[in-house]
């Protein structure tokens, strides 16, 4: 979990942010949105929306007093009390590359389809990182299992490895009611679960202005069982949202809020994230341009639009536009996640492993992202300041032309200033004799493969998390 | 340039601010500062300092007095009126690396020493970005010339190959005084110089609590012919500086505001730049860390300190201590500068090219460099937002479920959005089927170096600066 101890950085003004929210108000009660699922409308209607047919046209005053019962921060808990997170305020909390159908191979340095192996793996590192807080999405597409077991199997391989914070599936209501009697298993019964958000969901719009069946099934699932939900737009400018970084984001405030208006009316006070993947296409090829300055501005707008609601936000991510981890991939993921941390973001999935947009796990950028993920805490964790930190003393012992190598205020704190933007090279590689970074990620890669301890597993939980995927087979 | 629309992050409180200012009046009143030049010594002196031996005992009244002299903004001048740029406020001004003995041969991968051709080279290559605003500095050290004309050379080709602001040398009086002559034959006249800050110049401090004599003597040439010079500290954790940031922000502080107030003794109102290239140290290396985030927070406590004087600073660049042009180079370099960028520096050396910490300079990185700074200057530009920037109408008449590519209001702005975060990619490599970055970047340095243009430059400036030159050797 990174701390930030810097103000948030605002890329628009007070006034422009409630320019944006006015029109979204205005779109949602005079051209009404769709909701693919009828119970959804259902709710809608009996809180005075109008509908007609799949749209639903919800009043300013009702979408108002929902976002307000949304909480501004909460608390996800793991089966280790020591990797419980807060969600909100100067937080954020972490998890990895999420939904890629593609895994970069190591031995030919080609991407091919993505196995239930490889989601091991990644769930590994994961887990072995300082950094990340969250495991067990879809950390990548395991398509050698059955799609049937494939949200238990990845929930299972989550708690079985690591015993942080996890994710539930999106997909439809079985899936999400299996993940909540999973967390049932792991937690003790499902009145933990109802009195204590342990898994957090993706739920994605379906730009522009829809709500599929299948995603809305799950938030009203997740919003019953009191677990969180990130309603999240992918509008992509130009394609499925306008080409201007403003209405982009007016048509994703407009998505979003009306999600979170529904998690409210099926369950007033339901932790709920405000949350966006949205991104720049270029239309001269197609391509979504995720590493660009431009999605790191509208995930600037994002964070501070779920400020003004007082709502926790997600965003940003490791991103980048390149097909390797270059030097493209690094200065692109730097500048969206370090972006993202400075706006605000409480949670930012994609956080390592990711090339070629969204397309792409990588092995090696999974590791060299984890050490730009500490860089950005160090980064936001300020500077500390007090007496002995401000070192009048020390400066007036050694005086001009002096040096400083040998004094004890050194000897105290000289720890402290590690270099961890060279760590890959520094703490675990001082054998190495300074390849390519690549070779020295895979290097640490090897090592944590084989050295990875996963913390164990109450044999009665496991046993009944075993029982439940095999009887969904 | 860049023009930042956002505001700028801070890094540390008010109050912690004015903690650091008051221990450096303290420090400068009860323990002095060494100047090793004489006549700086006298002029401290003769307006109200305690001087013994090369100690010189600041009254904080003098100091707070002098520091309100000096301007807030101004503008500098190039041969070309539209590359005149202004330094303060929201503005970044850019110049590239600054000072490598070595450069990364493009032949063989590794360094070898630099010679007066890469100099020119790198001086093409800053000609042509669009980014880089200055030249004429040290941009690498041209071994291959003798160090009698080594920096007349270096304004020549500054000037014969580029219509942009240009550097001048701080190696002693001579040296300073030389720079001042060629600007003399550039711009028509002496006077004309006296009236324009045309050329601007780094003036190191020589921590701790040291100015050397050749610095001294160019600061106040450069001050008396009303030149902007950078006074700037490169303090180094637990060894030139105490090893907490806070110190060696105090330690900083304490050298820059006694260095600019030299500068407004001898001219008072003349421009002065608040810098710094501070650092941190890994002492189990002894390494320098400057692509870290500790660095990063250094620079971010830098600019807020000159903004409580009401003094443009200087700070931040595309800086790793990387020896490749790797991803680790990639999001070193995006850190550094993106942070410096947003921390509110107005210039900013060291933006391109450099690799290794300050050692080496490379032709790739410059490159990619220069792509960083397009993105962060894309990045700080915000978003823009009117009526029709929003967007609603054209939301109104897509409507749920539609597309956005055949509308009116995409043809009008999808231009706007044109990908720089994969320029390298995009704009020139249209016909490269997506190789290695460091492929892309050499082919591109190969099309700039083969197409470059260099403005014409009048006859009889370019002769009178040849025979300058000649008489110095």
């Amino acid at each position: 979990m990174i701390i930030r101890d810097l103000p948030p950085l605002d890329v628009m003004s007070p006034s422009e942010i409630e320019k944006i929210h006015d029109i979204s108000l205005e779109l949602l009660q005079k051209e009404g949105i769709e909701f693919h699922n009828e119970e959804a409308r259902e709710i809608f209607k009996k809180n005075g929306a109008k509908v007609e047919g799949k749209k639903v046209f919800i009043p300013a005053k009702l979408v108002e007093e929902q976002l307000k019962l949304a909480p501004s921060t909460f608390d996800m808990f793991a089966r280790n009390p020591d990797r419980k997170v807060t969600i909100g305020g100067g937080n954020t909390v972490l998890a990895p590359g999420y939904g890629s159908p593609f895994v970069m191979d190591m031995e030919t340095g080609k991407r091919r389809g993505s196995t239930f192996e490889d989601y091991k793996t990644f769930t590994i590192l994961a887990g072995n990182s300082e950094n990340i807080d969250v495991v067990g999405g879809v950390l990548v597409e395991p398509d050698d299992i059955p799609d049937n077991i494939r949200h238990a199997k990845m929930i299972y391989t989550g708690v079985k490895y690591t015993d942080k914070v996890l994710m539930g599936s999106a997909m439809g209501a079985k899936k999400a009611l299996d993940s909540v009697k999973m967390a049932g298993f792991i937690y003790g019964g499902e009145d933990y679960v109802k009195n204590h958000p342990v898994l957090i969901s993706l739920i994605n719009t379906n730009s522009p202005l829809q709500f599929d069946n299948r995603m809305t099934e799950a938030l009203m699932v997740y919003a019953r069982n009191n677990q969180p939900t990130i309603v999240s737009s992918l509008s992509m400018t130009g394609t499925t949202a306008p080409s201007t970084i403003a209405a982009a984001l007016v048509q994703q405030n407009t998505e979003i809020i009306s999600g979170i208006t529904l998690s409210q009316l099926v369950n007033p006070g339901t932790p709920v994230i405000y949350g966006s993947a949205s991104s720049v296409v270029d239309l001269k090829t197609g391509n979504l341009a995720i590493g660009s300055p431009e999605t790191a501005k509208m995930f600037g707008g994002t964070a501070q639009l779920a400020r003004f609601y007082n709502i926790p936000s997600r965003g940003g991510g490791c991103l980048t536009d390149s097909i390797v981890p270059d030097a493209q991939s690094g200065y692109e993921s730097m500048m969206v996640f370090l972006t993202g941390v400075c706006s605000g973001f409480n949670f930012i999935l994609h956080s390592a492993g990711l090339l070629e947009n969204y397309m792409t796990m990588s092995f090696e950028k999974f590791i060299m992202d984890d050490e730009i993920c500490g860089m950005a805490k160090e980064y936001v964790a300020g500077i500390k300041i007090d007496e002995d930190y401000l070192g009048k003393k020390t400066i007036m012992d050694v005086g001009s032309g002096g040096h400083f190598l040998s004094t004890d205020h050194t000897y105290r704190h000289m720890k402290e200033l590690r270099q961890p933007g060279v760590s890959l090279r520094d703490r675990y590689m001082s054998d190495c004799p300074l390849p390519d970074i690549v070779g020295r990620a895979r290097k640490r890669y090897q090592k944590i493969v084989e050295e990875y301890q996963a913390p164990p597993l109450e044999r009665s939980i496991d046993t009944e998390l075993q029982n439940f995927i095999e009887k969904l087979t």
